[in-house]
């Protein structure tokens, strides 16, 4: 267990916390490039809160509106064009994760004089890691992606249907308001995949990290007991605050490099997932909730043990007269049953993927995080037919 | 759930990371005063490790040596004179929590023109809370006060027998180099001492913090759970280098807020313990053992539903056909049975204190953190009778 942490973003955490924006917004910079979504936070009401924020701390803006669902770099260029263009020096992500994952890497971009493509092109020949980047100040209006509080931003490109990502530590965030009011409005299909998308990175460290870390165990399964509780309450009543809080709550530690740290974690679940919504318009979330019991029945073929802990100590299975395989074919079985209870698709055919290009995600899921044989990362590391197999068994 | 969470520190963690010192210390400075406690670094032949790495990277450096187990605000006022006479511009803590924290002043002390006690003397009338401070290096050479990684520190008064703390962000470390081959030399007596010390650290967010705080619960139970664990293998086998490993872990975790963000814990234990050891020469563990115990059969009696958790969730014990009430009971006893198989003394009479001061201590541990009524801040707050009356039961 020998590893580097470092996590400097300041958290502003609870109920209400979103009435700081300007405050925070105001001791980082004079003009602030606020990047959002689709429009839902001008629907909530909470552009304009955060707006008026700005305003009474004596903050200009700019906008940068209409990032998609999976982000793509031209929006990342946009947005650096827009800063340069009005001089922005701070940036505010107002939105879900692919608003903040854009905002980190347009903060990048906009001090960069080269293609963006290349802040995130991982391995390739003109891949650019960047060492300085605007201040961002992110401000979740979903619980999902733990981006709020990590160095980390997945993007897509859209002209060669890749999907990459950047972490580099000047991406960390300055601040992340999060304030639990602003996901009292997600629906009930969104806030189920975001609760997927959360469990699912928990997972991702417990079942691909390296032996010997106890302490780091008891985490993530205590992050998953309440993302399960929790989760099942946000969604059958998406005004409960305690819920949304809770389940928030778990998104930051989900993926802020708590749990993970001397994990030395990877994302088997998370690259092939990517392949897939690369081609599909398919939420990140409701793409886990389908690759990711897949690969856990593929996974526990290998590690049995370790998916009968999880099924003992998150979902309360007795292991009494059963063999590993067994206990961990139940765990498997109870997180099943929990995704179709909350409403995400487990199967392919619910999203409308057929088996047409299986050869092309297994070869697009391997591309960036993959070992000396060119197999995905993971455990155990996933030959290309391997993740055909497990798509297969997801169709 | 509102709160605001930062932590900067960088964190180097693992077996061998010691020879990373003159590299990180030569990114900070020219000069480091390397802080030392009473000589055990020496002994071990950790301190000419650290002084080979200094040199191996050019880094020059001045030493203060014999900082007390509970250290002085008089060890502080001499560490700072010495740094502005050698020009020192970086300091390297080597030694246990009372080096470090002794080290956390000296960084501010430097840079500070008045009585280093104002930098401690919490609401008194020259209390100056410090706004920058040198840059200060942490390596734990023992696992127990949590301050490698947190911005607080413990300072004694020589003259009036006064024990308060400085916390403040200007004292968190640059880095805490934390490497568990330096403590494969620690007595069991003083293994144990740091277990109870990490577990109660845990403790006191657990049940004096705020209700509603579910995540943080499991990571609590998830610490103690393994200090129990891995504390027993590290005391009965000090060469264990996995079991000191996760016992190093849990001290960092235990006290470097992940666990008790948003919990706005207080520590009534603690100010108790404080009380004690500013009059006798009690290892601040020691006392923890002693106090511990007693504080919370008292504090059981007003919340026995939290205790009954404790008692379920980290030692096993069923709730089948038992009381809230004797379940917390039968929790706090195997607590007990576990300190006491690991070596800590559990009564008063053990380390050689009577009633004598009890009075005293009750006025002394209630002097810093106190509400409006002067009772000492806990669930539940304490009069200064309940205080006395948690010593007696602990003679």
């Amino acid at each position: 267990m020998n590893f580097d942490f470092y996590n400097p973003t300041r958290l502003v955490f609870g109920a209400g916390s979103l009435s700081r924006l300007g405050e925070v917004v105001a001791g980082l910079g004079k003009k602030a490039l606020v990047v959002t979504g689709g429009g839902s936070v001008k629907r909530s009401g909470t552009f304009d809160r955060a707006i008026e924020s700005l305003k009474a701390a004596g903050v200009e803006f700019a906008e940068c509106a209409g990032v998609e669902p999976n982000p793509q770099i031209s929006s990342v260029a946009r947005g650096a064009e827009i800063v340069r263009r009005e001089g922005c020096d701070v940036i505010v992500a107002l939105g879900g994760g692919s608003t903040m994952d854009a905002s980190k890497v347009i903060a990048a971009a906009a001090l960069y004089d080269g293609d963006p493509w290349n802040l995130i092109a991982h391995g390739q020949e003109d891949w650019h890691i960047p060492a300085e980047a605007l201040p961002v100040i992110t401000v979740p209006t979903l619980a999902a992606t733990g981006s709020e509080m990590n160095c980390g931003a997945v993007i897509s490109n859209d002209e060669t249907k890749v999907k990459s990502f950047a972490q580099t530590e000047s991406l960390f965030p300055k601040f992340a308001i999060v304030d639990p009011l602003l996901t009292l409005s997600v629906p009930k299909d969104q806030t189920a995949y975001g609760v997927c998308d959360i469990i699912t990175h928990v997972m991702e460290g417990y079942f691909n990290g390296v032996d010997g870390t106890p302490i780091q165990d008891r985490f993530a399964e205590g992050v998953i007991i309440n993302a399960v509780e929790w989760g099942r309450k946000a969604v059958a009543d998406g005004g409960d605050l305690e819920a949304r809080t809770q389940v928030q709550w778990a998104s930051i530690v989900a993926l802020n490099g708590w749990i993970q740290a001397g994990v030395h974690m990877v994302a088997p679940m998370h690259m092939i997932e990517h392949a897939l919504s690369a081609h599909h318009n398919i939420t990140h979330g409701a793409g886990l909730a389908i690759v990711g019991p897949a690969w856990m029945r593929f996974a526990a073929n290998h590690r049995p043990e370790r998916f009968a802990q999880f099924a003992e100590r998150v979902f309360g299975l007795s292991p009494e007269g059963k063999t590993p395989e067994t206990l961990a074919a139940e765990g498997i079985d109870a997180y099943i049953a929990f995704l179709k209870e909350i409403g995400c698709p487990t199967t392919l055919s619910e999203v409308g993927v057929s088996d047409e290009l299986f050869e092309q995600y297994a070869k697009d899921a391997a591309l960036v995080v993959h070992d000396a044989n060119g197999n995905l990362l993971g455990r155990p590391p996933m030959t290309g037919d391997d993740i055909v197999e497990v798509l297969r068994s997801a169709l």
